[in-house]
């Protein structure tokens, strides 16, 4: 989950870099439930049954440890979304994998209360710090990540040559907050085709 | 802001829904900031300098006092978003002044921190209940009403036959969502200019 873990030299390092792995993974599917405000180093002994002195050891303040399980949705979604999309052919098989992926990150089993960035979006819209630059910061580049692949497409010859990479970024990216909101809050049977059709209508206007 | 104000027969009972309406007000927004959940009437009574007795005696419980909030919420969209677009001329038309009317929704000065529905929708997808079902029982109403408008854009012609109006609802809603998101979260001036093209785009798709 954590990255650099091997090059650690003695066993209780790894031990640590191990235990640090546990904490972070409990704090991720925790704020998930309840928000990264509601995420505390309090909350978070509790649910690990761990002492409160133990975890300030490992995170030292309530904003640092936000700052880590962000830092480790982040590495996730990087794992799990964009790495294994940039895999697909270049063009329209990686425009599709992106979006089939992002859809199985939203309802991932180690993010119960639903996609940690979401909830976040809306707790830290108006709360400049480092935490909001964090997120601004890795929703840009998701977005931008979407663009480089439709820009891609149109290399490739998929999608046509006047179309805005920009824009369709956007518009997919809609498409995948509809499908959230569609499933979380309306739990609508129907969010997966919904979805799914999105795509291909935002495809085809793509389409060379 | 709340209806039935005029029958009141006494002037106590007048001058008590016109302090009603300036409580409320306040409590939409002071929730738009600091959420639904951090809405209390402890935190209420300090906005408004008043005493917590006297805010128990209008409200009861905090839940109470949330689902009221969420009430104005909802009387508020009905004057300002669906009622005045629904004036517009049947077709596609009307879907063009519920799309505008939503996007200025979401930036209106008694919601500085942002759509109380968003909000909401983050803040209770998990937790069953009352505010829950009134969250979802006027959300579902919006992409209701967003569908009938594409539906009868059908029946005057402006839209094709074999349109799926749901779908198209489920589309408009996630062009609304990227937009929140751009502004809200990444301050992104082209924000507007995109939620344009991207309604642009999906009603070229719907077009007969």
């Amino acid at each position: 989950m954590r990255t650099a873990v091997l090059p650690l030299s003695t066993p209780a390092a790894r031990k640590g870099a191990r235990t640090r792995e546990v904490i972070l993974a409990t704090a991720v599917n925790l704020a998930s439930r309840v928000g990264l405000e509601g995420l505390s180093i309090g909350t978070l002994a509790d649910e690990l049954r761990l002492s409160k002195s133990g975890l300030f050891a490992h995170f030292r303040s309530k904003e640092h440890l936000q700052y880590e399980v962000l830092s480790t949705a982040r590495t996730l979604f990087i794992a799990l979304v964009v790495a294994p999309a940039l895999k697909a052919p270049r063009g329209e098989p990686r425009v599709r994998a992106l979006f089939d992926r992002w859809l199985d990150w939203s309802q991932a089993d180690f993010m119960p209360g639903g996609c940690l960035f979401v909830t976040a979006s809306i707790e830290f819209d108006d709360r400049p710090g480092a935490l909001r630059d964090f997120l601004v910061d890795g929703q840009r580049e998701w977005l931008a990540t979407l663009a480089r692949a439709a820009r891609v497409a149109t290399e490739e010859g998929h999608f046509r040559d006047d179309l805005d990479p920009d824009q369709f970024a956007h518009e997919m990216y809609g498409a995948g907050l509809a499908y959230y909101h569609a499933t979380r809050l309306l739990r609508d049977p129907k969010a997966p085709l919904r979805a799914r059709q999105s795509l291909e209508n935002l495809v085809a206007l793509a389409r060379a």
